[in-house]
This record gives structure tokens, C-alpha cells and sequence, in this order.
């Protein structure tokens, strides 16, 4: 009883922020629908939210960095768009809600920029972190999810929901390149935050692995 | 002859970057407008620009930062949503007119990103230059042109045109911290590039400032 009322008192000081990573066509928005049902019934106040997005006014940025028609959009621009609907979005949502006590789900947030950006487009893993400081005031993830599946069946999984934006289109070895940046990250597992689930697995699999973690972590 | 082939091959080689700084109402587009019109007579190929805009994708920025339905847009979205339009501005027009030896004169650069957010909004010049040295890849103007007018003189002149954005409902003394912070960088006179021009005089004997000093660097 005890351990209950400490619990409760630590968890309104500060909730959990878990974030959803991996490349396109690996799951995230379906796995983070499932688990926000879950941690809904198990009497969790939970908030989801994309990134680049989320905001009224984040969703001006995203729109900015992900519309078909920017194609000459430069490398820097896209860098500090993604920052700035970053730094919009925790500053709304994501501090307050953490605050409160509330588990935050995201779809992306800091590791993409380290991944896409940082690593693949070669801004450099520093230079990004920075900016991703400076962006969410130097918060981290309590959990990151890498759901890791092999570029061709994420990109077929994709292609099927006719939704591709600008950056689906870019080439096979792009995608390949994030996995093995994602995987690296993983690897190092800084803050032991990671968790890599094989994506290729059920969607009720994946599911099953994805709560098991989240409630070890709640618990 | 042979110093003007000279000086030719060195203006193919680089133009000429001039900025115009300075609180709101010192008359800066006035000024860029008639300078445009005196440079192209003698000859110079001009670009004119204005910052947050000049590109397609920079003026998207442009809207997202300054709409005053934006009220609740966070400083730190502020400041990455500046760097994001300069960086496209930079890239798509500013860094490849200045290689093809043209003169380029902006309505605002690094220099306000340093005043308006490094030092009256308080993020430092350090982060601030930082982040103009990733936007501009380095690059600072060959002559900034502080027009600088007393606070109240300059808020009138703004209010008469009816075109009152966001930043300009901010409070009165927040364009004073602005005006003393643009009088400390110019007086310091990093890179020997600031001239203060004192723009309560009539527009002909600013014009007239502002051509000769230019001149004297074409020359």
C-alpha cells in the first residue's frame, strides 16, 4: 500500500515517454494504436503524437518538410524544420503531459533526426544531438521501440497504403542505410533505453512484445 | 585595364552580400528599394531579398512564423523556423547569386537572429551564431547597414502603413532592448562590416549615406 502511494506520487511528477522508431513500412502507427488501448484500459491517461506534427502549429511545419511539391527543399532546411515542429510539440504537449503523470506515445522523435539526418544525410550524430536538446530542453526517451523489419518488406507494406510522401521515394539504399543506423543505435543502446522487436512478426505478436515491455516499465 | 579585367574576374569569382538591419520602422525596405535602383543603373546585377521569404518554400516559413494566429508558437520554434528559411534561402539563391558575382541585398540576415533572439530573447549569442554558421554554411555580409532610429519615432512610422504583425505588438520596451543590442554589435564591429546610419534624416539623405558607403566597396 505503501509502495502504491509512493508510486503514484512519483508517476504525477513525472510520466513515461516512449517512443516509436524504425523505418517506413515497419509498423509504428498500428503498434502505437494498440498499446495506447492497452495502457487506456489499464487505467493509464495516455497522449499520442507523431512527429513532424501534432500541434496546430507543428502541423504547419510538417506540411512545409513533407509536401510532395517542396522537392527542392535543402538537407539544412528539412534538419531545422523537423527541430522547430520538435520544439514546438514538447513545449505544447509533450513536457505538460510528462508533468502531469501521462504516458506519451510518439511516433519519432529525437532518434530520427540522429538516424536520417545525422547519420544518413552526414550532418553528424553531435550536431544533430545538439539541436535535439535544444529542441525537447534535454529530454530523453524512457523507452524507445525500434521495430526493425527488412527494407523491401517495410517499403511493400508502404507502397500498398498508396500514401507515399517525399521521402518514400527516395532510394531502396536510403532505406537501407537507416535500418543499419537504427540497428547501430540500438546496438550502443545509450541510457539503456532500446528495445528492437522483429517487425516481420504479427501484428499480434509484435503487439504482445511491445506491452509486455511498456507495462515492465510502468510497473 | 588590366585592373578593371582584374576586378571583374574577382567579382565572377564573388559578389558582394549587403544587409540591412534594424528595429521596426527604420526604413529598410525604402532604402533597399532605392539602392536596388542606383546599383542596377551602374550596372551591378542585383538580387533583393527579404528574410523569413524570398523562396517559394522560405515564404511557407514566413507564414508559419509571423501569422498572428500563431500567438502560441514556442521561442524555440521561433528561433529554428528563422534558421530553417534562412538556410533555404541561403542555399536556393543568396550563396549561388554571390558566386556568380552579383550584389545581394537583404532585408534582414544572421544579424537579426543575434539580436532578437540571442540577446533580448536570451538564447545566447553563442547558440545563435551556431545556428546562423549551419544556415548561412559560414557565410557573413560584406557591409551591414544599421538604420537606426529612437524606439518611438520608429513604432509610429510602422503603425501608420497598418501592417502590424506579431512581433510588432510586442511591448515597447522589448524594441528598445532591440535597438541597444543593435547599437552594442555594431559598435563592437566584428569583422569591420557595420555602418550606422541615423535614420531619422529624410529618406534622400539616408539614400544618400547608403550609396556612398556602398560604392566605396564596389569601387
Amino acid at each position: 500500500m505503501k509502495s502504491t502511494i509512493h508510486r503514484k506520487v512519483v508517476m504525477a511528477k513525472k510520466g513515461l515517454l516512449i517512443t516509436f522508431e524504425g523505418g517506413e513500412g515497419c509498423g509504428k502507427s498500428t503498434q502505437i494504436v494498440q498499446l495506447r488501448d492497452v495502457l487506456t484500459k489499464a487505467g493509464q491517461d495516455v497522449v499520442v503524437l507523431r512527429e513532424p506534427g501534432g500541434t496546430v502549429i507543428s502541423e504547419q511545419i510538417r506540411e512545409v518538410v513533407l509536401s510532395s511539391k517542396n522537392i527542392g527543399i535543402a538537407f539544412t532546411t528539412e534538419v531545422l524544420l523537423f527541430q522547430a515542429a520538435r520544439a514546438q510539440i514538447y513545449r505544447e504537449i509533450v513536457l505538460p503531459s510528462l508533468e502531469a503523470g501521462k504516458v506519451v506515445l510518439m511516433d519519432r522523435s529525437r532518434d530520427s533526426s540522429v538516424v536520417y539526418q545525422g547519420k544518413v544525410r552526414g550532418f553528424g550524430v553531435e550536431l544533430i544531438e545538439q539541436l535535439n536538446n535544444l529542441s525537447t530542453k534535454d529530454t530523453f526517451p524512457d523507452l524507445t521501440i525500434l521495430l526493425d523489419v527488412p527494407v523491401e518488406i517495410g517499403l511493400s507494406r508502404r507502397s500498398k497504403t498508396g500514401k507515399m510522401d517525399r521521402l518514400d521515394m527516395e532510394a531502396q539504399d536510403f532505406h537501407q542505410k537507416v535500418r543499419d543506423a537504427y540497428l547501430a543505435l540500438a546496438k550502443a543502446n545509450d541510457r539503456k533505453r532500446w528495445l528492437v522487436i522483429d517487425a516481420t512478426l504479427s501484428i499480434e505478436a509484435v503487439a504482445e512484445a511491445v506491452t509486455k515491455a511498456v507495462l515492465k516499465h510502468i510497473k
